[in-house]
């Protein structure tokens, strides 16, 4: 059982520190972005360097006091706020937000923890790099707590997600130890890859302090179209037929359904859509080339051989920066649109790639024998990954239906886990998703989960609750 | 402490599986590469399915019997063999050589461990797709054992190492669990990275019995030039301006040292040579290009931008199929050569990429105070990976110097370790380098290891004395 960060221990805590490095925890540090939980912490620690927040660790584990760790407070699954059980101490990375240093040559860049991702992709681009990485987040959300929860976002399908983007890490271990592995090496094959189990642990295992990130070369010519396609299942071949004439130079494939078109048309009338009358389903096709290929003709070449296919109806290829960044917008606007009409309930979901109309088919069916529902069903969906959110009928609000919510995530996970899909793509478990991990897990994962956690922070004081259940 | 697999404890396991799963253990199973060990099992145990790989497991952890995990038994640090200790079982992944399925739509294949490096990547290309992975031994080679041991080779550059090629698996816990893992999903953060964690811990925390392996397209071209550069700054100056004009597409970037071609004129005059003279420094370059782009073209337009920067003195570009297979089988001969030289000391190598030439002037220095050596250092430069090996002088034997073995390899790992390196880039840890991950490793991690090792595998059956020392 932990005890509680009060008064008396961060006193203590405090004298092996330097001034103000621990602070009564602003409100900032108890919210996030869905308003699911409200964080309990009375205190904040803020440490400068990777030995100021070990000697906070050591302190914690020494008096069993948990930690939440917190970069940026964007994560979408309640695992930057504390939750039951004693008051825990907020350790945020903010002070470590240096870019440590920039290799061009060898695309690499090792940023702290505390770096906001726009801020390590300035620094790359600074050096005519491309750290691909990029999620509608990237101007708050931190490099660290990216790497935590091996963020996905946009360019997956290209350049992979935030653990594929690591070479190595700085951290601090849940018994204040230092791992002093920030690697800028493509091979090594030294041991247990403790790199690989740090990130996406939600800072359950340790805490990482600094990352060397592995850059690369900046696509000589970019293009992006909107097709409209017929159906999901168009998309796919649409997808399948982009990679055989284009290769792996296709670095975005975003589905976009009508109903999040409608949703931008309602509540964000701005934001400009690209076909009139909105077709029920487009893709958003990112293409990054070498020299000597000219992108727009590539994606033109690409609609007049999906259109002879029958997989595209319309399509429009963007023929400046402005529509290609308005192509973005669009994109980019639907998740706020959402928030502004309100989803009943949310799900963050992959399915093998083949069998994602067959999931969109049954999900919608799932949710139309519960009522008149509106579906968005929408994202990255060159990796499989689905954003499949429920609301209200139109004139409704949500809260009406809250009763529903239950129901409706229960019938989308379990259809996921029918088709060998996930339940969390790319948000992670928090605290949000641990009754569902333990239910739709694979008993012997999780058997191994709890004796590594165990086995590295027997006491737990580590994100207590998030992932797996508080000991 | 463990028990030995003796005739009563194999009789007893006998009697719960299939008839002939157990047989006494060939000498192909005792024997590895380089002859440093020779393994002391009596039995072997050949398993068809995962439940009786998993019963095995069972029975061993329930008795305390030893278990080395068999793949293609081609790895080169002798974690395939049984060290010190009780006489340990041999558990072949060769039964399970099935590929369970193909989803060319979703680039993916399943494998089952026994399936040969070959196998795997005749199966893709049957479905006009890549596995890319690609290296010497892949004709015997076992996709779980390249797997268990994160093996790199030649495509390394552009795909990555093999723990980036695999979507997820299927293997069989210390306690006898069977994880079923095949996910085919390229976005999944529900929990701890068990695939990451099993992927390079040489067969000690699981045992892999079948994976999702990620394809890729095949390039629409492909072309392979060898250029002659000044030295090794000029090497990566090279890859650079490489990266810049051609993007990712460059897909190896292979560094050849005069040494090494001496050898091959030396040990196979067969093998065609390029220049005449050879130069001191080559290297060979292979790109894959999508469609509207000629690989000719591209490479001959990088030889003349780096022959105007004066990196470059001489280049070839294969003008055919069969001139390009010949650039390959230089590069591929040299480790033939060097075996038939007789190397005193070998070494597997990684540093930062800048840090290539310094590593290389260094290392010859620290041989030459040794006495009148020949080092032939060559391999994966575009990856910062460089076989650094040691051979007597001409017409004298390595036997002749074999007291100087220890000092020489102890001088190559300081300086690697000196310049933030791996001690093994792609060859693992096995048993022979137990001691040196022992000291050189990061304290912090290998505590972690430590921790890990025992909390999965508390008795130590799985690969005892293999990347830590035996319990």
């Amino acid at each position: 059982m932990l005890n509680a960060a009060d008064a008396e221990f961060v006193e203590r805590l405090a004298g092996d520190l330097p001034d103000d490095t621990l602070r009564p925890a602003e409100p900032r540090y108890l919210e996030e972005p869905r308003g699911a939980w409200m964080g309990k912490s009375e205190w904040v620690a803020l440490p400068r360097t990777v030995e100021e927040a070990a000697t906070i660790l050591r302190a914690c584990q020494a008096a069993r006091v948990g930690i939440v760790p917190y970069g940026g407070g964007t994560g979408l699954v309640g695992g930057q706020v504390s939750g039951d059980g004693p008051q825990t101490l907020v350790l945020s990375l903010e002070r470590m937000s240096a870019i440590r240093a920039v290799y061009p040559q060898e695309n690499v860049l090792i940023a702290e923890a505390g770096a906001t991702l726009a801020d390590v992709q300035a620094a790359a681009e600074t050096e005519s790099r491309l750290f691909p990485l990029s999620l509608a987040s990237e101007g708050t959300a931190r490099i660290g707590g990216n790497l935590s929860t091996n963020a996905g976002g946009v360019n997956v399908l290209r350049y992979g997600n935030a653990r594929d983007l690591c070479l190595g890490l700085e951290a601090v271990l849940p018994d204040g130890q230092i791992w002093h592995g920030l690697r800028r090496l493509r091979k090594d094959n030294t041991g247990y890859d403790l790199r690989h189990l740090l990130i996406g642990a939600e800072g359950t295992l340790g805490i990482i302090t600094a990352a060397a990130l592995k850059l690369s070369p900046i696509p000589a010519g970019r293009g992006t179209a909107i097709m409209a396609v017929r159906d999901p299942a168009s998309a796919l071949a649409l997808l399948s037929l982009a990679r055989d004439q284009i290769g792996e130079a296709v670095s975005a494939f975003e589905l976009i359904d009508r109903t999040g078109t409608d949703f931008l048309a309602e509540k964000l009338p701005d934001v400009r859509l690209p076909f009139d009358p909105m077709p029920e389903w487009m893709v958003l096709i990112e293409v990054g080339l070498p020299r000597g290929l000219v992108p727009s003709e590539a994606l033109e070449e690409l609609f007049v051989a999906a259109f002879d296919a029958g997989l595209v109806t319309d399509g429009l290829v963007a023929q400046s920066d402005t529509q290609r960044a308005e192509f973005w917008t669009m994109r980019e606007s639907i998740p706020l649109a959402n928030r502004q009409i309100g989803a009943i309930a949310s799900h963050d979901t992959s399915v093998p790639l083949g069998a994602l109309p067959e999931f969109i088919a049954r999900g919608r069916k799932v949710i139309a024998a519960m009522g008149d529902f509106r579906v968005n069903c929408f994202g990255h969906v060159g990796d499989g990954n689905l954003h499949f959110n429920i609301f209200p009928p139109k004139g409704r609000n949500k809260a009406e239906f809250s009763n529903l919510k239950q129901a409706m995530t229960r019938a989308v996970h379990d259809l996921v886990h029918d088709m060998e899909g996930s339940l969390s793509a790319e948000h992670g478990i928090g605290r949000l998703k641990v009754d569902d991990l333990a239910r739709y897990g694979d008993p012997a994962k999780l058997s191994a989960m709890r004796a590594i956690k165990s086995a590295l922070d027997p006491a737990g004081i580590l994100n207590p609750g998030a992932v797996l259940p508080a000991a």
